[in-house]
């Protein structure tokens, strides 16, 4: 093949927030799918927040990449080539890997997938790891009853939008915190969040408005201010899903080492009967997709369920759009075309 | 009757720290029991911590005891008079109330006892609310697995015997901390706990020594300094058991306004998947009684379960001997010989 593989490789650890200097955009050869591997053309590539931990090579759940390797990403594209029988050319699948144009991925690591059903971006959106990462810390953790109040942060996001729609789906009041009035109005009118509250504004005074009667689940994709003023506004028996603190990521050199940030005092635990509970999608949820694909395909038939992508083309583009990630410049689910 | 009943009686707010002038001693008449009633003479009243919040009027779980009135109490006694047809003189009963030598309680709310089962405070302790606590708390939160490692503050307190020699049961390594060499030597050879940690001393140090491999489980009685050393070394899946943290019990207005101490920063809660809990006994154990006090007491037969108790005598003695317990002071499970 006379085609390149446009890559991003990480070039060096970010030290806080990272910058283009961190990484290099390098062509390389298109791979060769090696027995029992799929050549797959991507055609979108997810950024997620998550991506800054591989960053690090401080300890946590998941190795970081490698100096000089390509980053890692879910991806959805179009087999090209095949050497496992179960994948022929012109099949759409997902969970190809890696902020790249193509990838030789083990067959038994892909899942096709079906144009028709949803556009093919949503595979690594709603129907992807950040919808799965919606639905399972939903059911295990949140566990939202009708007539309860679940709030959820960065709520224009990728998980976000996931969350506060599925909870509406389970009956609760949902109350979204998102950066800004076009987050804010977004969410109210295009996925029906019950209230909005802009975390630009007075936090305090406008959880007061949003929540009287307080929180019963709380979806943390964030921490920091945003913990703090929600944290005291726990009802008797609330859950705090622990997603994600995408304030701390840059901060360095990891946040469970000394200089972290404090949290809460854990005084309202014992007398709210506070469950706090974190979860990493990874473990287990991907045994659960048929059963979570279906039910949120239904969802989107019935037009139950609403998304929305910020679209960037481009693998070049990808670090200037993951550095913007991290600072919340995105609006909805952050995926790039890189056909 | 011509007896009398010397009760401890709330006097004023205690404002941090209780001082003996928070409380008066008092002689009430005996109370007459009304209809369904029952007449206990105490023999032993428990004090446990939880009571600091009874005697402040921040909002709580429960209500605060009015000033004027006497302190809440369990007790374990002696039926005088009845007048409920299911107990009668001579019964012992448990659950009675109050900082006081009698009182008149509504046979619904009393359990019968055997003395012959198990010396008679010990329903006020080990087979009383602090042994509910520490059997509830280990099954529905800790649910320490074999070979895990358990980590108990207050280890030889009232709550934290029992929780250790439970997990001792299910197969657990179990790690006490409590203040200086008595109490560590007591748990360890008395309690057979496989290592105990002075908080006194280094606590990081003889953490890294005790526990090589990290924490599965933590029972948190006292938060604090002991709650920062260990919070950092939870293993993945880790769960923290909120039972209560003494150290901040005296801290004014109440640790979940503004200006109460910081908590650990909740990164880790994700990367780790841990999970925190609290619970308060009072809300559902009590319909498990049954089960428990026969696991309770097979363990006692078979000589599995020990336990220390520190017997303060008189009534007039009470708010000393409390004052004393937030600090650490007793030695084994608090009780009051009151007649």
């Amino acid at each position: 093949m006379a085609e390149t593989n446009l890559r991003v490789l990480l070039k060096r650890r970010p030290n806080g927030a990272p910058v283009p200097e961190d990484f290099e955009i390098s062509a390389g050869p298109v791979p060769e799918p090696g027995e029992g591997e799929v050549l797959v053309r991507h055609r979108f590539v997810s950024l997620d927040p998550y991506m800054r931990g591989r960053m690090s090579d401080a300890k946590s759940y998941a190795k970081p990449v490698a100096l000089g390797e390509v980053m890692e990403a879910a991806a959805v594209g179009e087999v090209i080539a095949s050497r496992d029988p179960r994948f022929a050319p012109g099949d759409h699948v997902t969970n190809a890997f890696g902020w790249q144009q193509f990838s030789a991925v083990a067959g038994s690591r892909l899942i096709k997938v079906d144009p028709k059903e949803a556009p093919l971006s949503a595979n690594v959106g709603v129907l992807g790891m950040p919808g799965l990462t919606a639905w399972v810390g939903l059911q295990d953790i949140g566990q939202p009853k009708s007539g309860e109040t679940v709030v959820v942060s960065a709520a224009s996001g990728a998980v976000g939008q996931v969350v506060g729609q599925i909870a509406k789906q389970r009956g609760a009041r949902v109350v979204g915190i998102a950066g800004g009035q076009a987050k804010c109005d977004f969410i109210r009118t295009e996925l029906g969040f019950d209230a909005a509250v802009d975390h630009r504004g007075d936090l305090n005074a406008q959880l007061d408005a949003a929540c009287p009667d307080g929180i019963d689940v709380y979806w943390e994709n964030v921490g920091g201010a945003v913990q703090e003023a929600v944290f005291p506004r726990f009802r008797d028996f609330g859950r705090m899903v622990m997603c994600g603190m995408i304030s701390q990521y840059n901060e360095a050199p990891g946040a469970d080492a000394k200089g972290a940030p404090a949290g809460p005092n854990l005084g309202p635990v014992v007398r709210k009967r506070l469950r706090i509970q974190g979860f990493i999608v990874s473990d287990s949820g991907w045994q659960r997709y048929g059963q979570f694909r279906s039910e949120m395909l239904d969802w989107i038939g019935n037009g139950k369920l609403h998304w929305r992508e910020d679209v960037v083309e481009g693998i070049e583009k990808m670090p200037a759009a993951f550095i913007g990630l991290l600072k919340g410049a995105n609006f909805g689910k952050l995926v790039v075309k890189v056909d």
